[in-house]
């Protein structure tokens, strides 16, 4: 059944060491989703504007996400020569297609978050009968 | 241009306090997305296969990342009275329906790691242009 999550050219994230593993593991990060989402809501955006946007993020954070995603090729830089200088972001083509794909993923989540929260008010209901700490019943 | 990220009723996850945030966060994370991957290929594992799969998880991420997938109502947990104790893993009706959103976000890696392979490249050859430390020359 490897065809369902493989692909003909042979990509495999449940492989460690396959390139799709590196873009999954950047792609599917919240703060990478976050800040995808901001510069879908507002193109063109300063590092401050981000940083209030994108609600709970840290400076480092950010920082380091907005590298990631220039790194990447999905976020475009560009610095004006003002005093103190002005930087703006804003998302290439490709970052525009990861949008699509962020987009869906926050619509999933939209769509689905009261069944989430059921969830997880009958689980912590049947809280008695649920397993003890990690790896006491886990293992098989 | 909020109705673009936001929707109808009001969910917001580029807001810290909405519950939609921890459904982002939750459904983002590398490790969601590789066990369900998993479960995809393989509709019923146990917790060794499971590790084994997943190329690169350590048992305690594996456990802690079930358990979340179980209290949200995505994955079923099956133990089976043997010696020692068998348990199984499935996906609910939710969890093939973040199956769904997975296949998205993998398609859109398998599709696109060249393209980010280049842009790494690229990146690279214009190092000496680039900006130094975090925040040195970010904030605007």
């Amino acid at each position: 059944m490897d065809t369902v999550v493989t692909d003909p050219a042979g990509w495999d994230v449940l492989n460690a060491r396959c390139p799709t593993r590196q873009v999954l593991d950047r792609v599917s990060g919240k703060w990478t989703m976050l800040v995808v989402t901001a510069l879908t809501a507002d193109p063109v955006l300063r590092f401050s504007e981000l940083r209030r946007r994108v609600d709970g993020v840290t400076q480092k954070m950010l920082t380091q996400t907005l590298r990631e995603l220039e790194r990447d090729g999905m976020v475009e830089r560009t610095a004006y020569p003002t005093v103190p200088v002005t930087v703006e972001y804003k998302l290439t083509p490709l970052g525009h297609d990861l949008a699509e794909t962020v987009h869906v993923v926050r619509q999933w989540a939209y769509a689905n978050i009261e069944a989430i929260q059921e969830a997880r008010a009958r689980y912590g209901a049947a809280a008695p009968d649920r397993p003890g700490p990690p790896g006491s019943r886990l293992s098989a």
